[in-house]
């Protein structure tokens, strides 16, 4: 299980291979939130989103003599893997849902990866993945439920407890965009031992709040689709097995919000901090903007700008 | 003038005011480069441009009982200067063409400072800024010509030589968007003295490129007309009278390029840095891509992020 030792261990694997991030503040955004909003820019991150942190964590630790990994992710999990095995000198094998942003499946292939596309609501994922991985003596590389995955992205949690320090803010919502939970449960074990003034809640789409339920009945919910929001990134169908237990005993209650405040959170990025954010990076942002009852000061995770560009136009022309 | 003790002293006055940026680099815009291009965002400074450097060193080295300031500026200048006059408690009047980007009229105002707008080829800016500061008692912070604005802008130069040496580059083209000089010519002073083997080089928009010609001549040349250029953050007339002696001591032979070129860097930006530039602010990173002869490292400033969200949708769909 992810520990703070194992946090601070990928730390340090990560040392000179990701970034640490910049948390940014803006005053006109202050004002518009009518309270202090600190922005952890995880768009910033090499391959454009935090996924870089747990793929570099989890190949990193790999055994030597591991011929290769494959992974499953709709985008930003696979451009992490895929950056982190070329660098490692490891073959790539990444299953990309057919309807993935064409960004995202374009940058994967550019890191060295090979892309598998399958259809989201007809083909069967895990069992195309296991043949492959079988087949070619590939690693998987779970997008969240892997403990050096969670510690990766737990790295993330090291640097706003430091940042948030150096800017003054001892108590806070911490909000972070949730698809399976690897990001906020690494936040969660990393606030926990460096800044427990800061409190993390979990931030999904409406309907695919998967992990709000969850929190709030103590019981793993399912989405009941697939698909059809604009936040790509984060629509896992159900909590990790890892990545509940901690978020149950962590976090708060969990957060939605509508894909039209996601892509409004886009357009505020855009004109407040010159982030490009994707929709599904963005809902903690919109999070920060839409709900009523959150502390003065609140950091909000944006944790990737790999969206398309003809999306991101018609977010700014709307 | 500006020296380097100068510039030190505009650091410590800038400490919890102004950002350390960082230093962007991507492996995807480092293939298409052929080489290493590193990024410093100053596009995510405070106000969304380097100028909030020296608008705060300016208004911070004004001497007790100052009234008020004003400026000149087609937007980033006007909002560095508004900002930093706010939190001092200092009113601000600041004197834009009519013609500039909407978004830079709105954040000027929303920090506060009172917008007088001139027409930009019949009016005579330097007069009615002139009676409005007689008239009011401001003192004028001028955008560039002025030893403690170009010791503002130097900071960057002070974080670009450290943030080099981190990234292991020693040896380097630095290219700097160029208006009237006053960011290139604090960072060349602040690279002479901490990073040597760096030299610095100007970017301008074809047809505005009075400070290259300037330095080739060795005579002030100014351009032919007032606008016209996408880029308008950079479409100063002329070299100032201090910074163009600064940069024929140090710096190489101007650069110049195209406004698609500029615009062609917005858009790479987007996709590779998930940076929000505006097309005089990308000019560098376009010489970057678009220049033969340069080194194997080059450091490029992106100096703002102030741009019409209906100019960047369009750059994004051309």
């Amino acid at each position: 299980m992810t520990s703070l030792a194992l946090i601070e261990a990928a730390a340090a694997r990560l040392e000179g291979h990701t970034r640490r991030t910049p948390l940014l503040e803006a005053p006109l955004l202050n004002r518009l939130a009518g309270r202090r909003v600190l922005v952890k820019a995880e768009c910033l991150q090499v391959t454009g989103s935090f996924k870089a942190r747990g793929g570099w964590s989890a190949v990193s630790s790999l055994p030597a003599g591991a011929r290769g990994v494959l992974a499953m992710s709709s985008g930003n999990h696979a451009q992490g893997v895929a950056w982190a095995a070329a660098a490692h000198g490891l073959a790539a094998v990444i299953v990309m849902p057919s309807d993935a942003p064409a960004v995202k499946i374009a940058n994967t292939r550019a890191y060295g990866a090979e892309v598998v596309t399958y259809d989201r609501l007809c083909d069967d994922r895990d069992a195309l993945a296991a043949g492959l991985a079988a087949d070619r003596g590939l690693v998987l590389i779970p997008p969240f439920d892997h403990a050096q995955v969670i510690a990766g992205q737990g790295t993330t949690g090291l640097e706003i407890a430091e940042q948030a320090a150096e800017a003054g803010v001892t108590r806070a919502a911490v909000l972070v965009p949730c698809g399976g939970g690897g990001l906020a449960a690494g936040i969660a074990l990393a606030l926990e031992a460096r800044a427990p003034g800061l409190r993390l809640q979990t931030v999904e789409p409406v309907g695919f709040d998967d992990m709000a339920r969850s929190l709030a009945s103590g019981q793993p919910q399912r989405n009941a689709t697939a698909g059809g929001s604009v936040c790509d990134a984060i629509l896992t169908p159900t909590p990790g097995k890892l990545t509940l237990p901690v978020l149950q005993r962590l976090a708060g209650p969990g957060l939605t919000v509508t894909d039209a405040q996601a892509l409004q959170a886009v357009a505020l990025a855009f004109t407040h901090l010159r982030l490009v954010a994707e929709p599904g990076g963005a809902v903690a942002l919109a999070a920060a903007l839409a709900t009523p009852d959150l502390p003065d000061a609140v950091i909000c995770v944006v944790s990737g700008g790999n969206v398309d560009p003809s999306l991101f136009a018609q977010t700014l022309a709307a």
